[in-house]
C-alpha cells in the first residue's frame, strides 16, 4: 500500500485538487469552478467526489490517508472557513468536519499563506530553516509565519494577517473595512493603485496613460517596467519601499532567517525583490542588518499551492506517527 | 537540600540580584552599581561574589542550581551581551560563560523583556496562557513574545525588538541610529518628548510650561494629568494612540490572547491603558476585535525584574528534568 494525501487549493474562482506523495510530488491534478454550486453543502459533495475520482484513477495500491486544504480565512483550530471576502457563502463554513464526514480521513485546514509556508518548509526553499516567513502576493497579501519549526497560529488560529497591518493612518481604503492596510499597497491591485497614483502625481509621459484602471494588470505593469517605462518602474520602487519598511518591522519582532515572496506579483522578480531588499535593509534595526534573505519560493510554481496544502496534512500525520 | 536560583537584573545604573525559589518567591535581594567597575571582568567577579555572599547568608540547606540574567541586549543563544546602548563596555561581552566559570552552575541570559515574559508566564498574569506578549516601558520599549508556550527568540536570539519598529518615516531621532522608532514615542522619554511637542503645537496654558525638558519626568507628567492638566492628558492620549496602532499590527501578525504592559510608564494605569486599548481596537482587523486583553503585569512590582530573570533559568532547568 502506498499512502497519499489530497492537497486542495480553494480560490474564489477555481478549486484545484492534487494528489501529493510524502516526498511532495504531485502525481495527479484536477480543477473545478468553486462558486457554481448552489450552496456550501453541494460544494463539499463536489469536492469530496473530485478527490475520490482522482484516487480511483490511480493504481489500486494507492490509499488516501488525509486531506490538506488551503482556503481563504481557513482556520486550523476549527477547520472552518470564516467570512471569506472572495466566497459567496458567508458565516462559518464547516469545511474540515464536512469533508471528513464524506471521506473519513483526517482533514487539515488553514489559509493559503500558512499552506505555502509549510510547503516551503517541507519541500521548498525553507528546508532546514526553523524561523522564516512566507508572504503571498496576489489579489491580497497573506503571510505564513514559522517560529522554531512550527507554524504560528496564535490564540484563535488566525495569526499571520500581515496584509492588514497599517502602512499609514488615513491611507488607502481596504476591502476589510479599514484603511491604510499593507495589502492596499502591496498586492496585484495595490501595484495598479500605485501606478495610477503616480500617473496623477507626475507629468512624465508613460505607456500606462493609454490604459484604463480596469484594463491594466500587474503583469502588464511589470512588462512595461521591463521595457523601461519610468512610471511603471517607479510603481515597483514604491511597492518595494512599503513592503521593505514593513518587513523591517516583522524582522525586528521575529528575527527570521529568510522571507519568501510567493505568488503572482513575486513573478516580477528583480523589479520587486531589489527595492524590497534595499528598503528593508535601510529600515532594519542594526542587529539585523545583512542577515535576512529575501527569496523567491523554492516550490514548483505550477503545483505550489496544492503541494503547500498537502504539506498541512503531511505535517499533522507525521506528528501522530 | 532546597534548590534555589539567582535572578539578576542588569540595568545601566544598578544591578539587582535576588534569590528566587521554584515557586517564584524572592527570599533575599541585594543591589550594587553596575558601571563602577574598571572593566567587564571586574564586574563579573563582583556579580559572582554578590551571588555567593547572598547564598552564604541563607540556611546551609539552600543549594544554588542556576542563574538567570536579564540584561540589555542579552542574547539567549550565546549568553553574551552585545553592544548594549546603556552600558559603557562595548562589543560582545561573555556574560553567560564568564559567570559559569565563576559559579559552575547553568546560566541563562536574555534581555529584560524576555525575562519579564517568562516571569509573567511562570508566576504572573499569563499563567495558563500560550500566546501573549509583554511590553516593557521604561527608558526604552522592549518586548517579550510567547508563541505556543515558548519564548520567541528568532534565528539569532534577538527577536522582540518591537521598540525599533517604525511609527513613521522621518520621525523622531532614535538612540539606535534610525528615526521614527516606536520607543521614541512610547517610553518614559517618549512621553516627555510628546509633552514638549504638544507644548510647541498648542497655546493651551499648562503647568508643564514651568518645567525644563531635563527637569520633568514621566511620573510628573502623570501626576499633572491626574490633576487635570490638559496637555499632560493629551500626551498620554497621543502615546496610547501610537502604542495602540502598533499593537494592532502585532495582534494581526501573532494573534495573542493578551498583551501585558510592564515597567515604569505602565504605572500610569488608566491614563495609558485606556487610550491604548481604544486605539488598538480601532485599528484591529475585524477578526481580532474585542478578543485581546491589555493587562498590567501580574508580578509583584518590587521584585518583578529579578523574578523574571529567575524564570529564565527555572524554565531551562525544568526542561532538563
Amino acid at each position: 500500500m502506498k499512502t497519499i494525501v489530497a492537497g486542495v487549493d480553494i480560490g474564489g474562482t477555481n478549486t484545484v485538487v492534487g494528489l501529493v506523495t510524502r516526498d511532495g510530488e504531485c502525481i495527479a491534478e484536477t480543477t473545478f469552478p468553486t462558486q457554481s454550486h448552489i450552496n456550501f453543502n453541494k460544494y463539499l459533495e463536489r469536492l469530496a467526489s473530485e478527490i475520490s475520482a482522482l484516487i480511483k484513477m490511480q493504481p489500486s495500491t494507492y490509499s488516501l490517508v488525509g486531506v490538506g486544504v488551503g482556503a481563504p480565512n481557513g482556520c486550523y483550530n476549527t477547520g472552518n472557513i470564516v467570512d471569506a471576502a472572495n466566497l459567496k457563502w458567508k458565516g462559518s463554513l464547516p469545511l474540515g468536519s464536512g469533508l471528513n464526514s464524506h471521506l473519513n480521513v483526517p482533514i487539515a485546514v488553514s489559509n493559503d499563506a500558512n499552506a505555502a509556508a509549510l510547503g516551503e518548509m517541507l519541500y521548498g526553499g525553507a528546508r532546514g530553516m526553523k524561523n522564516f516567513i512566507v508572504i503571498t502576493l496576489g489579489t491580497g497579501l497573506g503571510s505564513g509565519i514559522v517560529v522554531d519549526g512550527k507554524l504560528v497560529l496564535g490564540s484563535d488560529g488566525f495569526a499571520g494577517e500581515l496584509g492588514h497591518t497599517a502602512v499609514k493612518a488615513y491611507g488607502r481604503q481596504c476591502g476589510c473595512g479599514k484603511s491604510g492596510c499593507l495589502e492596499t499597497y502591496v498586492s496585484a491591485p495595490g501595484l495598479r493603485r500605485t501606478a495610477f497614483k503616480l500617473l496623477a502625481d507626475s507629468i512624465e509621459p508613460s505607456a500606462l496613460r493609454n490604459y484604463s484602471y480596469d484594463q491594466i494588470s500587474a503583469k502588464q505593469i511589470g512588462n512595461l517596467a521591463e521595457q523601461g517605462d519610468a512610471i511603471s518602474i517607479e510603481a515597483f520602487e514604491y511597492t518595494g519601499a512599503i513592503l521593505g519598511m514593513k518587513l523591517a518591522d516583522v524582522v525586528a519582532i521575529l528575527s527570521p532567517e529568510a522571507i519568501f515572496l510567493f505568488g503572482g506579483l513575486s513573478n516580477a522578480g528583480r523589479l520587486l525583490f531589489e527595492p524590497t531588499k534595499r528598503h528593508m535593509e535601510k529600515n532594519l534595526f542594526s542587529n539585523f542588518r545583512n542577515k535576512v534573505q529575501i527569496l523567491p519560493s523554492g516550490l514548483n510554481g505550477e503545483n505550489a499551492a496544492v503541494i503547500g496544502a498537502a504539506a498541512l496534512i503531511w505535517q499533522d500525520l507525521d506528528k501522530n506517527v
